[in-house]
């Protein structure tokens, strides 16, 4: 594969760029932040702290669900919505570790939001690349931080229901918005345990035709579901909602849905605690995330791993002495 | 307080007692364990490798709920079902690591359990104390495979609904029960997000006078609502179960839906493979609890830390920039 040799900017044109609304730079920007050189990412630290001052300002929203349950159409219902109706500048991001960089990832796609991809008030970004989560998150965080110095008022973070993703995601937005299918069974199999009693909000997705029954039963029945499950710190009760991202139906309600969501954590003033908790946390896990980093790369441990697990997995050696003898 | 002066015993009177269902020699090991002095801590590793063989032979349950709940009644009612009806040696243990040296742990306090504390076949103990989650359940852990080569056919670990212990105790156990009351509200205002979808099988308790008709509706709702989540990987669908451990109603109803998921696990070789991973996660989850242990002992570490994460808190710089600063 032909490396493109990317001509760097420097930091001020960087800053002054994405302050300015610039999206070319803002792109440059983010392929800066996604970048694993050392010197890049002493630039890209520069640019960060130079934004730093201008960000916080959009809403920060997660959305997820299992593949199939029609994302990219809700996500390019939604977002044409917000940008047309009501004028808002709506950035597009996704978290997809499992992408690969020759074939780039399936969130975030441009082909499959193509109406949203042409329209001038949105920007839709797919997810970096990386060997972990811990590293992709860690991007998508800093690409979040410099979509909101751009001028966007609202940020999408969409992840698949299927793996550590969401965790991550639910770390570094305010609202958490799960989509569903109507009818359990097989759509359910895919969506990991756990991710139901993260949700601020679910919607049932493509209610429409012989779907709308079933939809509004499905609602019916999460509604008295979630009930029985234990009420968020911040007082809001998960919502469920129908809608149908091909007729349109019901896309407004979620957003209307997600103003209320605002309005509440704004009103009991719990929105900027929770991002400086998130962003402390942030801190914490990245030292973690790090100190692992180093420490699998030590080439002593490297021939070690491998054969250590097996004694504890053949049950050889406890866990804990085999951690400490790794430690050496 | 006075710090009583411990004989030490040699490796192999510990091994030898413990192996010999010795319960004054287990109680002295668990100790051992327990301790965070370095000569205690090698001499603990070589009576655990000398036991290590001798694990494995026991049903590990796990068991949480809310303060309220009735686990103390519960766990003295079922614990004494089994030992005495079906003549099986079951060993209490717990983790919370909130408890005070001074105070001693909630959980496991004998005085709760007073039946169970004079029944032969019963061995209960306290949690152990520490300042971190991470280093209590880590001799949880052990403690738990000291009982099992003392020739203990059942373990119970309970734990408090309220914190991080129950991902623990996941983490350690084959099968896991969570105990609910009947009727939604101030209840479940105790119990941890999440928790609900990790159980194994739910049990409503008190399910007693005034209170068997409610019991009944909310072990309908709760099915109808876990109907809703997804399945775990074992194939194994959460169970629903009501029981009074005051009048004792149910209380063989609960042991029976124990054994029917142990012979669901067995006959799809599910178990060992499991611990098998739990083993290995352990291991990978106490080196990442080293290092941090490590690092955040760090004397420079220690004097930046706040003032860092007050720079985090306020905006000034980024987690990630952060975490790199702290790292040196």
């Amino acid at each position: 594969m032909q490396t493109k040799r990317r001509k760097r900017l420097s930091a001020e044109e960087y800053i002054d760029g994405v302050l300015a609304g610039n999206m070319v730079i803002l792109s440059k920007a983010i392929t800066l932040i996604e970048s694993n050189l050392q010197a890049d990412m002493l630039l890209a630290e520069k640019v960060l702290t130079g934004v730093l001052p201008k960000t916080g300002n959009a809403l920060r929203i997660g959305i997820t669900g299992v593949p199939g349950v029609g994302k990219s159409t809700f996500i390019e219902s939604l977002g044409t919505y917000i940008t047309n109706e009501l004028d808002e500048k709506l950035a597009v991001l996704a978290i997809d570790p499992s992408s690969q960089r020759t074939s780039g990832s399936i969130l975030g796609d441009k082909t499959r939001m193509e109406e949203l991809s042409h329209n001038p008030k949105a920007y839709i970004r797919p997810s970096a690349t990386g060997a972990s989560l811990g590293g992709v998150a860690n991007k998508t965080r800093e690409t979040m931080l410099l979509c909101e110095a751009a001028g966007f008022d609202v940020i999408f973070i969409e992840t698949v229901g299927v793996g550590q993703s969401e965790v991550a995601v639910k770390g570094m937005v305010d609202f958490f918005l799960l989509l569903m299918l109507s009818g359990a069974g097989d759509e359910l199999q895919g969506i990991k345990k756990g991710i139901m009693e993260m949700a601020d909000a679910i919607a049932i997705t493509k209610a429409d035709g012989e779907n709308i029954e079933p939809s509004k039963k499905a609602a019916i029945e999460y509604k008295n579901a979630l009930h029985l499950f234990p009420p968020s710190d911040t007082g809001w009760t998960p919502k469920i909602i129908t809608c149908s991202a091909l007729t349109k139906q019901g896309i407004d309600n979620v957003w209307e849905l997600t103003e209320k969501f605002f309005a509440h954590m704004t009103e009991k003033q719990l929105l900027e605690p929770i991002r400086k908790k998130q962003n402390i946390n942030w801190m914490h896990e990245t030292i973690a995330y790090l100190l692992k980093q180093q420490f699998y790369d030590r080439p002593e441990v490297v021939d070690q791993l491998k054969t250590i697990e097996k004694e504890v997995g053949d049950g050889r050696t406890t866990p804990q002495a085999a951690a400490r003898r790794l430690l050496g």
